[in-house]
C-alpha cells in the first residue's frame, strides 16, 4: 500500500523532526534548552487565563464559522491602536495564524500557481505551499545585508502569470527584520501594478525594538483591496496553543472565498476565543511593554554571546523573536543533532534549527540555524556556553573523521 | 483581480449558507428552531467543563504536534470498551473530526485521486476533497431500501488504479444508518483485494438505538492495516466548539504522512483537549447512557411526526442524530429559504438543510432536506408544526405562481 507521492514530498518540520533525539536527551537526564522553537516561557495575560476559569457555557457549542463577533470587534478596535481602519466585517477568525496562511494559498492561487517570497522564509510556509500545491518563487534576502527586503527589480523579475501573491512575515520569522514603510510602499506599488496581493504575516507585530516603528500594512487605505492581513494571539499574548488567529482584508471577494473553507471545518475553538477576547479587552498595554522589554533584553544577550563564539556570525535583529546564525560547521542539521545525541556540557545542552528547509535554494541555509530567544536570559546563558563548547567538540571531531 | 478557480468551485456549506436568512428572520423576532446543524442543545459532561475551570498552566504553550500524550493514553483505552485494541501510538489528535478526514485525504491521495463514498454523505467532504483535489466517487445508497450500504459489487465497479479509499460514515452522517458487522467485513475484504483503504467516520458511535449495536471498523485485527479511524470528541460529549478530534489506525506510513501534516499547523487547540481528557478520564457512562435515551426519544418525536404530515417520507434512522427527508416540493432549497424569508407560524419558524450538496448525483437530493434531532422533544413538536404549516403554505403558493 503507498502513501500519495505528495505526503512523501512533504517535509518533517525542521522546528519539530529532531524532537525524537531531544526527548532520547532528556530521558538520558540532559537539560535540553529549546532554542528551536518559538514557545516564549513568558506568561499569558491574567485576564485570558480568568476568561478560561470563568468560562460559564454549559455546552461547548458550534460558534460562527466567522468567529465570535465579540471577537472580531475587538480586533477591529486594537487595529486602530495601529493606524488601522479595519471593520469587523473584515476579520475571520481562524485557528491560529497557520491556518490563516494555508486558507489565503487556497483563495488566490490555483495549483502550479505561485507565491513570491524572500527566502530564508517560516519553514511552515512550505508546508501549508504544498497542501494549496502551490510553488514558492525565492527572492533571496542575505544575512550579509541585514536580511532587508530585496530589490524591487528582484520581485518583479519573478512575476508571472501565475503569480497569485507576494508573502512577507513582518517583523521577519526567521530573520528579525522590520520592513520601513518605504519598503512596503514598494512591494503595494508593484502588487497593484501587477494585480496580485501583498500578503503580510504581521503576528509579531508587537515586539520592534530600540524604538523602531512598526508599519503594517494595513495602514495604507489606498492599497486595501489588495492587501491581506495575516494575525495570531500565539505570540502577542503567549498562548500559542490556543490556535486562534485572523484573516483580514477589506477585499470583499477573498473574503468570501476564506468564508467558504472556514465553513468546510466549522469554527475555531471556542474556549480559546474567550481568552483572546478578555486579553484584548483588558487592554494589555503594560503586559506588551514589558515583554517587549523582557526580549529586547534576551535579545541582547543571546546577540551578545554568538558574537563572542568564534566563527559564529549573526545580525542584531529588530524584531520579532528569532536570529538567523550562521555557524562555522559543514552541516548545520548535522550539527543539531550532534549537540542532542551527542554532547552535553556539565549534563546540558541545546536544540536548534537547521535553516536549510527555510529556503527554496537550500543550501544557502546549509551553514545557518534559526534560535529563538524566548527563554529567560539566564537560560540563554547557559544555551550559550553550551553552543560554544558543542561547536569545538563538533568541529574536533569533523577534524578527525 | 480574480480569485482561484478552485474557491469558486467551492460550495457554500448546505448547512450554513442560509444562515444570513436565519439572522433576518431572528432580526424581525421571529423565532427559529435549528433542525439544519448538529449543535446538540445537551450539556457538556461536568468534568469536562471543570476541567476548563481548573486548567492551571500560567502560559497556554504550544503543546506536541501529535496530541497530548495523556489524551492519547485515554482514548487507548476508551476503544478497548469497544472491543479495538488500539496503542496511544496508533493516535494523533486532530483539530476535530474535519482536519482528520483533511489530512486523511491528504495522505492516501494524489491530486485527481479518488475516494468512493456512499451518497447521501455529510456534505463537508465535499470541501475537504476540494481541498485535496480528491475526487468523490458516489455509490448511491437509497431511501426507499433504508440507506443501506450499496452492494459490493457497486462498490467494486467503482475501483480504478486512481482509488485511494472508501470513506464511510458509521452511524452515518446524514442517514441515521448504522453499518453491520457483516456490511463491514464484505468492504474490509474488497479494500484488501485492491490494495486500498477503509476509512471510517464514527464520530457518532455512541448513538445507536433500539439495542442496536455498533461495531467499530478497529475491532478487526486481521484488516487493521487497510483501516483508519475518524474519531472527534464533538458529538459524543456535546462539545462542538472544542475542536478536538483523532485519527486512528496502526498503519504505521500512514500516520507517518499525517504527522507531517500535524506538524505544520504546530498543535490541537490545549485547553480543549484538557477538557476532553477530563471527560474521557471520568468515564462517562451514565451521561452517554442519559443522552442516547434522550436522542432516542427526539428521533421518535420527528419521526412520528414527519409521517403525520401529508407527502413527507422518512426511514426511521437507528443512530447518530440526523434523517433524510422527503419532502412534498419541487426544491427543498428554496423551500429552506420560503421558511426563513416567507413564513412564520405564530412567530415561529424552522431551518433546515437541503440535501443537494449532500450528494455527487445532486439531482437525487433536490426534494430531500436533512432534520437533526437535536432539540428538546418540546421544540421538536413546535418544529414540526411549522414545517406542517409551512409546508402547505409553500405549495399554495407554488399552485399561484
Amino acid at each position: 500500500m503507498q502513501m500519495s507521492h505528495r505526503i512523501d514530498g512533504f517535509q518533517c518540520s525542521p522546528i519539530r523532526r529532531l524532537s525524537p533525539y531531544a526527548r532520547e536527551a532528556a530521558a538520558k537526564g540532559i537539560k535540553v534548552y529549546h532554542l528551536n522553537i518559538g514557545q516564549p516561557d513568558i506568561k499569558t495575560p491574567e485576564p485570558a487565563l480568568k476568561a478560561v476559569q470563568d468560562y460559564s457555557a454549559k455546552t461547548i457549542a458550534y460558534g460562527p464559522s466567522e468567529g465570535l463577533p465579540e471577537l472580531r470587534e475587538a480586533l477591529s478596535e486594537y487595529y486602530k491602536g495601529y493606524n488601522c481602519q479595519v471593520d469587523p466585517e473584515d476579520i475571520l477568525i481562524t485557528t491560529g495564524g497557520s491556518e490563516a496562511i494555508q486558507f489565503s494559498f487556497m483563495t488566490v492561487c490555483d495549483p502550479y500557481d505561485e507565491v513570491i517570497i524572500p527566502e530564508p522564509y517560516y519553514t511552515n510556509v512550505a508546508s501549508f505551499a504544498n497542501v494549496a500545491m502551490v510553488n514558492l518563487v525565492p527572492v533571496t534576502s542575505r544575512m550579509d545585508d541585514g536580511f532587508v527586503l530585496p530589490t524591487i527589480d528582484d520581485f518583479e523579475s519573478k512575476i508571472t502569470r501565475k503569480t497569485g501573491a507576494i508573502l512577507l512575515c513582518n517583523p521577519n520569522n526567521p530573520t528579525g527584520h522590520v520592513y520601513t514603510r518605504e519598503e512596503l510602499l514598494q512591494l503595494l506599488k508593484l502588487v497593484r501594478k501587477h494585480d496580485i496581493f501583498l500578503i503580510v504575516d504581521e503576528v509579531y507585530r508587537e515586539f520592534c525594538y530600540d524604538g523602531k516603528n512598526f508599519v503594517s500594512v494595513l495602514s495604507f487605505p489606498e492599497y486595501a483591496d489588495r492587501v491581506v492581513c495575516i494575525d495570531s494571539f500565539s505570540k502577542r499574548f503567549s498562548m500559542c496553543g490556543s490556535r486562534v488567529g485572523a484573516i483580514v482584508t477589506k477585499n470583499k471577494e477573498f473574503l468570501g472565498g476564506v468564508l467558504k473553507l472556514c465553513q468546510a471545518r466549522l469554527c475555531p475553538p471556542d474556549i480559546e476565543q474567550h481568552a483572546a477576547l478578555a486579553a484584548l479587552r483588558a487592554d494589555e498595554t503594560t503586559y506588551i511593554a514589558e515583554v517587549k522589554k523582557e526580549y529586547q533584553e534576551r535579545r541582547n544577550v543571546l546577540v551578545r554571546g554568538l558574537h563572542d563564539i568564534d566563527g559564529v556570525k549573526c545580525n542584531t535583529p529588530k524584531g520579532a523573536f528569532y536570529l538567523v546564525a550562521e555557524l562555522p560547521v559543514d552541516d548545520a542539521e548535522q550539527f543539531a543533532i550532534f549537540m542532542l545525541k551527542d554532547f552535553n556540557l556539565d549534563g546540558e545542552t541545546v536544540m536548534v534549527a537547521p535553516c536549510a528547509d527555510f529556503y527554496v535554494h537550500k543550501e544557502l541555509g546549509t551553514r545557518q540555524v534559526r534560535l529563538a530567544y524566548v527563554i529567560n536570559p539566564n537560560d540563554l546563558r547557559h544555551s550559550l556556553k553550551c553552543l560554544a563548547a558543542g561547536l569545538k567538540a563538533y568541529r574536533r571531531r569533523m577534524m578527525h573523521d
